[in-house]
């Protein structure tokens, strides 16, 4: 708990700062700006941010809003059009019966993991999570006082959490589990059926399973269920970021169990107050089929990305047990280069002009054999990319 | 603790969320709409969202952005751009040089409040702020498992804090006290001398003040200075929403010590990623001459208001000792009428179509004998609800 640009008798920082890590990718980032300031080429594969702008019939509803003038707070759960919206989705996407009563929009898919883990957690409760896993889950939790549980998963279990190992270490503390489908960093899906049983230890337990969906819609084959269907011992967690182009909008929502909701709903008054009008006008026209088609040919191009990049890196070197399903990251084992991913990366950037993301980000196993790259950029850029790793990796 | 709604064997919900009111306001305002859409004509004096939309500015400077469609993530602290045109307004506004790299742009000031708790308050600290005062506050704090430490004013010190108050109360424990001026509830300020005397006190006892500016721009006669000229155990506090008519907007800033940017960085990294993108675009227009045109004609609008409604209240029985001199609010003693001023709302609601807000939203220093009332609604409406409301008393 040091402070070091603080003068006594200035108190110290709150504990729960120490415990929270910078993201190191953001100091990379930062880098690759200032190379790219000085002229130098970058090809980025850090971003966990699609390169599409956001769909056009969005931009369109949102500037109707804008030109309207009236931008005043929604209620804190959201505007009703757009929980009404939402739970169409469910229905004609997954023919699953969502009541809007259960969907609350929130500023971002950070608020909801936000609100969740703010009704559930007490005070040195603990809440499991899969390492590799997304940096935030954890520091949601630390900021609540909570104990992240991160479980080391790797390839033999495509990098998810298994009902086998919730039930291994669920114990008194725990609460919660957070699953991820597909997984940042991974890229990888849990199936049905094991969602389901992951649920089923969760309620036998007496807690919650808090499913992760914000990638949902970036499935490279075949479609996938949502856990919405699941009960009321599972919130779901999704986002108009990732699928719907929507990143900058702040956009997001949860769909909690009918028990929740009024508790979440005084928190969300107090907290955010109300997620974003524009944006929530904007994305009630994320589901018009105008966009949905925009959104399903930029999937099919998130396809061809990662079907060229996985062979590539696996033939540079690169370990990719498993393709992933889904998302847009690839998280390969660097071991035939490094045991340190992040001066691996530094370097990479440095000497190649390539950004891409160390494991450290992504928790505590064995993260120095690993790197995630990001397919957010044209096949042209993620071609230029493996030749310049291919040129750095065979000096 | 209990939770009503949810069935064994699941676990209740975490402690804080029991030590969460909801807003009472909240119940009120759905019954309005209610009785609205069954036809009823409701003054509203309950809101605290100033009735005049977006300035067209600020919206047509977000409409360009939406148009550009590049609507991606913003660094956490915000648009460089954004800070550096608030960097500008202390300047040009207050004559006051506050760096850019100290300000962080927060999704409404909700998020800069929560982020400032967040690096302040360990569980079991103590936060000094005025009672009564603007309901959120001490929840950001109780979410944080710190402890609000409401003190009760009173119109002898305008319903501040004092430092003489602030020295009598600072404990071991204490870590900060929260000064809003002009005030939510009471409309009143703090003036120059005392808030930099209460500066002080936190200064000696090794701890911070964070001045919430939010309703700054709202100040009746004369001008205020802002807190970030008292230097390093300051946190200022400001909002887009109420002065720059941005309330759904969700943007808002900080002005923090520069020791503490740094840690700010990090949570805002990971519980919100970055304030909204269009919103911070179309921010850039806020300071702009014409925009602040129309500002300063609402703000004198604002006085209008104030200046009918005072003596009006007043000679119906309300008790206003002082006229206050910012924001859109008059707290009132309501005890000529009643000694429970939520029944008084309820049934000023119901039987002459007024809505107002009961104390109970801002403390438990004699809610039951205050109420508040907003002047974001025209000057035809307000004095259609202070007949309404003279019919209602005099009954």
């Amino acid at each position: 708990m040091t402070s070091g640009g603080l003068r006594a008798p200035l108190k110290p920082l709150a504990r729960r700062t120490a415990e929270i890590a910078p993201f190191h990718v953001m100091e990379l980032l930062a880098r690759a700006r200032e190379l790219e300031a000085q002229g130098r080429s970058i090809v980025h594969m850090e971003i966990g941010e699609p390169d599409f702008p956001t769909p056009a019939p969005i931009c369109e509803a949102g500037i109707a809003a804008l030109r309207r003038g009236e931008l005043f707070y929604t209620p804190a759960l959201g505007l009703p059009a757009l929980r009404q919206a939402i739970a169409d989705f469910y229905r004609t996407r997954y023919r699953v019966e969502v009541p809007p009563s259960r969907i609350i929009v929130t500023t971002g898919s950070s608020a909801a993991l936000m609100l969740a883990i703010c009704v559930l957690v007490d005070p040195g409760d603990e809440v499991l999570m899969a390492d590799p896993g997304y940096p935030c889950n954890r520091n949601f939790v630390r900021v609540m006082g909570g104990e992240p549980v991160a479980l080391a998963v790797d390839a033999a279990t495509d990098y998810q959490l298994t009902p086998e190992l919730l039930a291994r270490r669920w114990a008194d503390r725990t609460v919660a589990a957070i699953v991820a489908s597909p997984s940042n960093p991974t890229g990888t899906l849990v199936a049905d059926a094991a969602l389901a049983a992951m649920a089923d230890v969760a309620r036998s337990r007496g807690g919650m399973l808090i499913v992760d969906e914000i990638y949902h819609g970036l499935v490279h084959e075949g479609g996938c269920t949502t856990a919405a269907r699941l009960g009321d011992r599972v919130f779901v967690i999704n986002s108009f970021s990732k699928y719907f182009g929507m990143t900058g909008w702040r956009l997001g929502w949860m769909v909690a169990p009918e028990a929740y909701v009024r508790e979440i709903d005084k928190l969300a008054q107090n907290i955010y107050l109300a997620a974003p009008t524009p944006a929530q006008y904007a994305a009630l026209a994320a589901f018009e089929p105008a966009t949905l088609a925009i959104l399903e040919q930029r999937r099919a191009e998130f396809t061809r990305r990662r079907d060229f990049l996985a062979p590539a890196l696996r033939e540079l070197g690169f370990d990719i047990p498993k393709t992933p399903q889904g998302a847009f990251y690839l998280y390969a084992g660097c071991s035939r280069f490094t045991h340190d991913s992040f001066a691996f990366a530094r370097e990479l950037l440095e000497k190649a002009g390539v950004a891409i993301t160390p494991g450290i980000d992504f928790g505590d196993n064995r993260p120095e054999r690993h790197v995630r790259f990001a397919y957010t950029n044209s096949l042209e850029r993620l071609a230029a990319g493996v030749e310049r790793i291919r040129a750095f990796v065979r000096k």
